[in-house]
């Protein structure tokens, strides 16, 4: 089954399953990735109690865990969280957001690694590289990295960790260590709002939650954000462009996609 | 005095007072019902740290008390919180954010039933039949309940607990144990936009912490919901769907809304 | 070099500069906070784990302490990220929300005055008022307050602290103990959005992060807020104004604002 169909195949299960998306995530976007989860029709769900966390993510579909504000109780919800989703085979996406601006941050994603098995792991380059234990260079959450290696890094830690990995910047690059593809839609407006990353994440566990296919949801889920992206209007400003990409979100379909898609097949 | 010039008054009092809202509630909708607060020409205060909730709230002509994203931590701060209410006279409305999802929310709730008297508690159908103690059908935060039963439920539920029961969903059914009204406006947009539950309970407690009206209160809130959900174009998609739904509750008038409300009186 | 050239000064150093604004704030409008900073051309880090503020402030330009909803937690972080930013030269600005509103709050302020030098403080009238040790009436977050004083006690204020005191409301007047200036800009519809006065101290935390001037700084972020909201157009209602008001922030430039800009030198 080439790309596009696997694109198809994943659109056509979100809106045949109305998926149910557990997330632990920050308290900056939350209100955006709850509203895109919705607008793709699947429905959201935050929860970060310790004690209702395993039973939550028991009754959803997929599990997003996003560290963008996360403190050493929610670290523990999110470790709980995740045990139980892979116990129960639920898929579980992270987004390790500024994963090397400090030791808390990294030794939470070390951590969070060594307990839980990911399906798909959504960063920029310098988060992918942190990750990777390669040297990397960061200014807050922000990647100041070059993109030209991306393809053999997600590759390669895809390969490692066994899960699909990837990379979004200009170019976006998704891995699951056989198949790497490089995704080049997208508008420069994106970096100006705050959330595109997470939201993008929110989408690729919308897309899992539903199909269970880490590596079409991962190409579906950045495809969907940097689409709308391209779609909104930006020439008001920043608040129209927020209100437009979301308008562009909630009527995505899959041929839109794929027409749009500029999806090059690396390796 | 019928429901028309009980909704009347109460939008009246909204208008001549600045009422204060204090919320506890969830770090996924807040902004949102900060708000749709002060569209309404009432004010919001967000507050949660268990050493000041009790003279937060003694300023506040309204708590809001929504269990959205609550932790141990946080439903401490709402018993401390309802106590001095009810202490006070300061009516409370209850939003049991999908109660029935866990052991953790059904047992919160049941504290804060156990512990605070609520003015008016709204919740989707499967919400309100776990408080009822009825078998309840939901899929985490949504309910998946028949609304036949409703006005019965509402009714028996209201009469037990000595206060107003607000059941929402494509009818909404409120009940303050001996009048039943079932109000039949909105959109199936409000669906697929998160925290319009949550709007509409912190709508409930701005004409309530303006006229100490629980009856009229709810339904009030409902309506302005509602009719605004009416009035939104969404034809633009969802991001234009959320901007026009704040600019509708925002140029809400009694008047508007007494003549597109369609409330039928069921017992 | 007059006021005019003051505010360029601090433009140009803002478009110059992708400056990092690290914020411990509150989760009520956070999101518009963070967008507002990327709309100037700054970058905002949230983030308040007590294990990780002191490295997070490290590679920041500029710390943001907002206490909307601020916990024993949280103020504990604040603390620690204050205490690492004055040890580094990194400017801290303080917005102290409610700080009137309830022993909590007066004390958590203290805590912080008493161990933070902070370069700029900006709240409404109540607000500057407690801190100065005056009676204020104010109710919830929201000032009642006169502002025929306020050059007076922002100039005293500011004396006695060595930083630079905001007062916002319909005048705003900032002065940094020698001089002091009273900006009339804005509109109404300023006061019927949530996060109006918090969005203003993260700009004043972007132009200062950048340009290390606090009064121009503060000046600039208030006026950037101000005129924003006489650009948005209102008459559709409150979410259009909100997404208009973004619009106008994403498009502010030094040469509009200097020209719509109404400054007068008190003293």
């Amino acid at each position: 089954m080439d790309i596009q169909e696997q694109l198809n195949d994943v659109f056509e299960a979100l809106q045949n399953k109305r998926a149910l998306i557990h997330h632990i995530t920050n308290y900056v976007t939350v209100n955006d990735c709850a509203n895109v989860v919705l607008a793709m029709g699947a429905s959201p769900i935050m929860a970060d109690e310790l004690s209702e966390v395993e039973e939550m993510v028991g009754i959803c579909d997929a599990l997003v865990l996003n560290i963008g504000t996360a403190n050493e109780r929610i670290i523990g919800s999110m470790i709980k969280a995740g045990k139980a989703a892979n116990a129960k085979g639920i898929p579980v996406v992270l987004d390790p957001v500024g994963v090397g601006a400090t030791p808390f941050r990294r030794e939470s994603v070390a951590k969070l690694m060594d307990t839980i098995s990911f399906s798909v792991i959504r960063g920029n380059m310098a988060e992918i590289k942190t990750i990777a234990g390669l040297e990397a260079k960061s200014t807050g959450v922000d990647s100041l990295e070059e993109e030209s290696d991306g393809a053999k890094i997600a590759l390669n830690l895809a390969k490692k960790l066994g899960c699909v990995i990837a990379i979004t910047g200009k170019i976006d690059i998704v891995s699951d260590g056989s198949s790497t593809y490089a995704l080049d839609n997208g508008d420069s407006a994106l970096t100006k709002l705050t959330g595109t990353g997470c939201m993008s994440t929110s989408l690729i566990g919308s897309f899992l939650g539903a199909s269970n296919k880490a590596l079409a949801s991962a190409i579906a889920g950045i495809l969907t954000m940097s689409i709308a992206g391209e779609v909104a209007g930006k020439s008001q400003g920043m608040g129209t462009f927020h209100t437009s990409l979301i308008d562009a979100i909630s009527q995505m379909d899959a041929q839109s996609m794929t027409k749009r898609a500029k999806i090059d097949f690396i390796k």
